[in-house]
């Protein structure tokens, strides 16, 4: 996608040959119009699968996710990282490793809002090592919901994350797909 | 605004005569087409104010934020309440004390995304003691920018939040003021 690309040029900042910043547009400052190119560019990808529901994880995930939900028509979950006050029973629960932190942390979702009828889109802001994109599949399981596919707004290529989805035969569409970070320079993968 | 105030008597769930749990369109499940009329009904409301930006709290702060970003044309920032390893530097703090669940948080934004010259919005889900609004706003005043407004999707007209703000001097626009939760029923204020 290549508004996506062209932002991630001039806005995003290399922290490391790992580490891409892109707290200027997507994960601490927004850019809305993007996100609603970001939410096309999802809708069209996913059109005609018969989705009914889209899973992500807060914070970062929220803006893109609810851009596409919009599109296609469909409510969004956003999956907690901390369990709050209103939002204490009939969880579904499950494990994600953070490799960049170093932490384990429980997401969950009510099992209120996803049923084994729903056909599940999981959308996130990155794909690194896959964790937190399995973690919401296991919460889909979990309801015996159907996992569509999965929609990633910027994909570190170079990690084993979209090869991991793929073994298991999820569908991976990521809109920018980061081959590499080498000498503080961006480059993407070309198909 | 009636679509508001109808999708809370629908699906919201008066836990008690100071809780109104709405994670069925809001706080944990989204409605895009909601959150759309809601940004809508935001920017009419501060439409010509010279707004340059949209400052809110993650988590259910974003998805109502980044749809009146969208109409207002703006940025919007979420202030965190977790450091996360690429926010580490340069932050403005604040300290919000959350009198439901009895905690003190630290919310943060980085000190690149606001600037003396920007004229910001504060959006949030939730009013009630108006600790988060203020939080907010204490961080707008140590980038020296301009407090225009406050804009709230639920009030609890019933707690102190909106009088602390107006005796303070700003500007609140609510789109739903809830006047009582009493008997489990939820009532609207009128003017």
């Amino acid at each position: 996608m290549q508004a996506l690309e062209q932002k991630i040029l001039s806005e995003g900042i290399v922290l490391s040959d790992q580490v891409l910043k892109v707290d200027a547009f997507l994960n601490h400052q927004i850019d809305p119009v993007l996100m609603q190119q970001i939410g096309h560019e999802f809708a069209a990808r996913f059109k005609d699968q018969g989705i009914t529901k889209i899973i992500t994880i807060e914070a970062s995930g929220i803006a893109p996710a609810v851009m596409a939900g919009l599109e296609l028509g469909v409510p969004v979950i956003f999956a907690r990282k901390h369990q709050s006050l209103t939002l204490k029973n009939d969880l579904y629960k499950a494990q994600v490793h953070s490799f960049t932190k170093q932490t384990t942390s429980t997401i969950a979702i009510s099992n209120k809002y996803l049923h084994a009828t729903d056909k599940v889109l999981v959308i996130d802001d990155f794909l690194a090592n896959g964790q937190a994109a399995l973690g919401l599949i296991d919460l889909i399981h979990q309801a015996e919901a159907e996992v569509v596919g999965v929609g990633i707004v910027i994909e570190k290529s170079f990690q084993t994350g979209r090869q991991l989805l793929l073994d298991k035969g999820y569908r991976v569409e990521s809109l920018a797909r980061v081959e590499s970070l080498n000498d503080g320079q961006v480059t993407f993968v070309r198909d």
